[in-house]
């Protein structure tokens, strides 16, 4: 018998993930990605240890679920990422097609809903808010740590 | 003595870029970014051969450059590229808070002007036009050879 895992069964590896950016002194956010219930990609933001703006939580798993995968078009698979996409991540969802995002936490800030639904595919299903608090948690207490440096 | 090379300069390495792009089938778009005069990456798009949606030339030269300087952010730089950035793109320049965009062609559907100047870094001056029309006929070849097919 197959069981379908639950949003939240992926979102606490999403979370995991944003544990591992946490200990390596990286914003701490995590992203999974699932086709079929299977677990295609995971990865945590590294944009500190690789210099490299791009390398967001988001930006890997795509890379890397597009390898695994074979193909770079992401339709039936769903994304689970601890916080809101930036637009840049957005636009990367858009171009990969991705079938649904699952989101935890907002960010009023530097989040791609500032700009508009039409930044994702309109075929894109998008839900946010799942394991909300500790997915906020994790971001905020790494803050607050900073700044009290 | 040294002398400032100019946009137009910069920007025939960005076509030549493309050119490498188009005949490896892909959709033809060329990037180089330059510091001080000196040209610190470039990139062609190879989002086919990669599988990665992710792999535009803005993206592809951003992590170069990045690289090369040792640092995320090029505030000192200029990318010039040979067609309008994706909304994607531009979301990844504003996180390296490029300090100048230089692009050839526009792109309306795709680009990121659609969505507002707020897409880019509030530092970063943007200049376009530059060897627009080599820039859009290599493009405009492509697709209209595609069709063909």
């Amino acid at each position: 018998m197959i069981t379908a895992l639950g949003d939240e069964h992926f979102m606490r590896m999403a979370l995991a993930e944003a544990e591992k950016a946490r200990q390596s002194g990286e914003v701490p956010v995590g992203a999974v990605i699932v086709c079929n219930n299977v677990v295609v990609a995971r990865a945590h933001n590294q944009t500190e240890i690789l210099h490299d703006v791009t390398a967001h939580a988001e930006m890997l798993a795509l890379t890397a679920a597009a390898g695994y995968l074979g193909g770079k078009y992401l339709t039936d698979c769903t994304l689970f990422v601890t916080l809101e996409p930036c637009p840049m991540c957005a636009g990367a969802l858009h171009w990969a097609q991705i079938g649904r995002i699952v989101y935890g936490a907002s960010d009023d800030k530097r989040g791609y809903c500032r700009f508009g639904r039409e930044m994702l595919h309109p075929k894109t299903k998008v839900e946010f808010g799942v394991l909300h608090d500790e997915c906020q948690d994790i971001l905020q207490h790494f803050f607050r740590k900073k700044r009290l440096w």
